[in-house]
């Protein structure tokens, strides 16, 4: 737990037109001047959480061990939401507690409340947060400082009920995370979740139930679903918008129809 | 004036859609290869002035000093403005001075004339200047070049009269500066303005009256102003855009509506 | 060939809205901890290889030799498209071999081809090529790996016949290859064609003819063409949008009309 890769990624729905951001990577380098900053994405739609949890944990575990990772997706600013930082699988994470970690939480070794009056001047907004809080913090994990120096311990990180599909008879509800640029649909459903899949549905009568392995496999305009990069169940269409054909968008439900146990 | 933090940032009107900003990285890794580049933004509103400067002044004190700020919002390339670089409470700052330095105007300790045939090769546009003026002279400052070798001394830098508000009477007559990704809309009225203000008015008839110290002792949906984490009075709609709801864009008048003096 | 400045320049089509391109760089990352990442774009339109060729090739030469760019642009995932390393200027380029190299193809001085298997694991998509192939190839190569050690030699980078003009009697015919944030459009008519040019030539009536040396040279609201900061004809318009006055688009076509031979 003590080294460190000197990394800090930024992940926030600030978008890419404003100068939050800067500040905030500023204040990770007054901090630690020799803080390696790479940008995530700041274009996670306005307040979407459970989104962005989906994007933290697809590139987290590609950065080496020891690196920070900072996301800020802060809605619920001024509630109940709590400011931490936490460490599971070798990486550090920072940013408010609220299901932005819901991928981490069940593989926490140890989280910490962080206290905003320690760092921040008064004014308390999510941006304030991002640069006087979320970025000092950042800037200290980032140069070696210890995770329980921040803090007092902090017991349980919220994992969203929602992160992850619910199962009902021969079906499994869950959610569409992201849609990416180019039209494909990804869902909650993840790899173990594909053996038994029959077709992923949207709504009443959208029903994809051709699956490849790849996308080579399909052929030009059909819609498939595949277990995409990131592990998870999407839906896509070769050369065209899978999330246009099927009129589907992120945050939208989507169900897995499932064989009958016991059918071969 | 000697010590430089190595680090570089970048904000430019070019778009992130372009290449114009990655060759300016070249121009300034090739003068110093070990320059850490920071991008703050590259979308402000093609050829606004005044908004680059107002988020140029929302940052660069959060970096450490020995900064060099280059900033390339240029429409009047080719006409009488100049290129300069300057010095400012410890940061250094380069690009146009057409308005760009509002913000840091009042406070150069030096600043200096550049001269485009220095470096560039005949062709003079804002995207060459950006690559082959503004980002070898900031290589040059960030590895430690004295502000003075860059050219002849430069009396005065350009401060915009718009980039403050102006009295008459009980009210300040100001700008629209930015909206924010949330909708937020940031005025030039500062947090002294605000100890008289009984509201910011936009137009005849739209007057938002109600003054919160920060964001979360707004209602749902109620229009609020407070002093912003960039020291300016802001408009704001928890969890929803008062832009929006206002009908208000950058480069709109508002108007600070003041207590008549000696009025309790 | 051994010396590497140790940065990696990234240009893809995975948008800024996602984090494909943040799996790339802790990927990047984790092979090559020191290496010094530079967005060029990730706003490519989707697909568009002929637009990213051009765009590279308007940064690489600004960067330091022994600079490594990767490009990802890969429509053709699956199909007859190889993926390569190559050498050419004192440049590395790692990217699929579908056109993306066109402009440094004649240029090469070795390349490879490279093991999908050697590095991936089982999924074969464009983002996960990006992910777990050519980012860990210029991981590599940006810490020193040599190129012949990547790959078995590979004879021949392709280069698209769309991307120089063909000449039929006193016309060249062209192509729009991009169309920047101004509405300045860029040709793939390079500055010699330029000598013996009359004028600029969209559809059959939209023709540019008033040629200028810079923007400044250009009166207001005037269509003017010149060579631009990268060596291509574009055609501007001075505080105002070329590509909105002609109704022009990335990919259109674009007809030079030359002076008759021997006509003074």
């Amino acid at each position: 737990m003590n080294s460190r890769s000197g990394i800090v990624t930024l992940l926030t729905d600030f978008g890419t037109d404003s100068s939050y951001v800067a500040a905030m990577k500023g204040a990770i380098l007054t901090v630690n001047p020799r803080a390696l900053l790479v940008d995530a994405t700041h274009a996670v739609g306005p307040q979407r959480i459970l989104e962005a949890a989906y994007l933290l944990d697809t590139y987290w575990r590609h950065f080496p061990p020891g690196t920070v990772h900072l996301a800020v997706v802060d809605p619920g600013v001024g509630s109940e939401r709590r400011p931490v930082a936490l460490y599971a699988e070798g990486h550090f994470f920072v940013g408010p507690d609220n299901g932005l970690f819901s991928y981490q939480a069940r593989r926490v070794e140890s989280a910490v409340l962080l206290h905003p009056g320690r760092h921040s001047r008064g004014f308390i907004s999510a941006t304030c947060h991002g640069r006087d809080l979320f970025a000092p913090v950042a800037g200290h994990l980032s140069r070696g400082e210890a995770l329980a120096a921040l803090g007092a311990t902090y017991p349980a990180v919220t994992a969203l009920p929602e992160a992850w599909p619910r199962r009902q008879g021969n079906r499994l509800f869950g959610r569409v995370l992201h849609v990416d640029r180019f039209g494909n649909v990804v869902t909650n459903f993840d790899a173990a979740d594909a053996e038994r899949a029959v077709g992923v549905r949207f709504g009443v009568d959208r029903l994809v139930q051709r699956h490849v392995r790849t996308y080579a496999d399909a052929m030009e305009s059909e819609l498939v679903w595949l277990v995409g990069s990131a592990g998870r169940i999407e839906v896509a269409v070769r050369d065209s918008s899978a999330a246009g054909r099927l009129e589907v968008r992120t945050g939208d439900e989507a169900v897995l129809e499932l064989t009958a146990a016991g059918t071969p």
